[in-house]
């Protein structure tokens, strides 16, 4: 159910390589990596503890709730995509990939995964 | 000369509210805020502390350097750019503002900035 949500985003977008639905404390629910080598698991990992703290950045800045993280580097770049209080969504793409479109597939695939989670 | 860099920057984004030029410290080098009420110094400080975990993060993943991060808040974006392992740019701009024209014109920017720092 979550796979086939996160397997339809990672298709549609062109360079994308994983994406993944974890809790905030790093433990993955579901995740499509496809035929790519992508260790989305350690992505989503590394990068979850950002998520919170982006997330009490934005608390002490009164700028609002942070929902989306992107995250550039080298080699491909990742966004983060806050779900609840307790889910985030990871996408990995390739550096010359359609970043926009996973952003947007991204936000997307929210109200669908709150459906069901 | 650092100044007008920043303020070139803010003025050609549809919705940019400041620019700063920041050590990784947190110490600021220059700003451009023009009108706008945006403390675009806490804004830096605040995230800067992140830009240093991404930059470890990616270290581990091998993902290659991380150059840039996207945070997008209910009220704002901030698009954060590394110029130098010293120095990096900020910039906030409006929720509904060009932040693809702001990803751009951040990133010709740090050229110009590292010709003079």
């Amino acid at each position: 159910m979550f796979g086939s949500i996160l397997k339809d985003t990672v298709l549609n977008v062109k360079g994308a390589h994983a994406a993944i639905l974890m809790g905030f404390d790093g433990i993955p629910v579901d995740a499509y990596t496809g035929d790519s080598d992508s260790d989305i698991e350690s992505i989503g990992m590394e990068f979850s503890v950002l998520l919170k703290e982006v997330q009490s950045a934005a608390e002490q800045l009164e700028a609002g709730a942070a929902d989306e993280i992107t995250i550039r580097t080298e080699k491909f770049s990742t966004i983060l995509r806050v779900v609840s209080d307790e889910y985030f969504l990871a996408i990995a793409v390739a550096a010359d990939g359609n970043l926009g479109k996973a952003r947007y597939l991204l936000k997307m695939a929210v109200p669908k995964l709150l459906a069901v989670l």
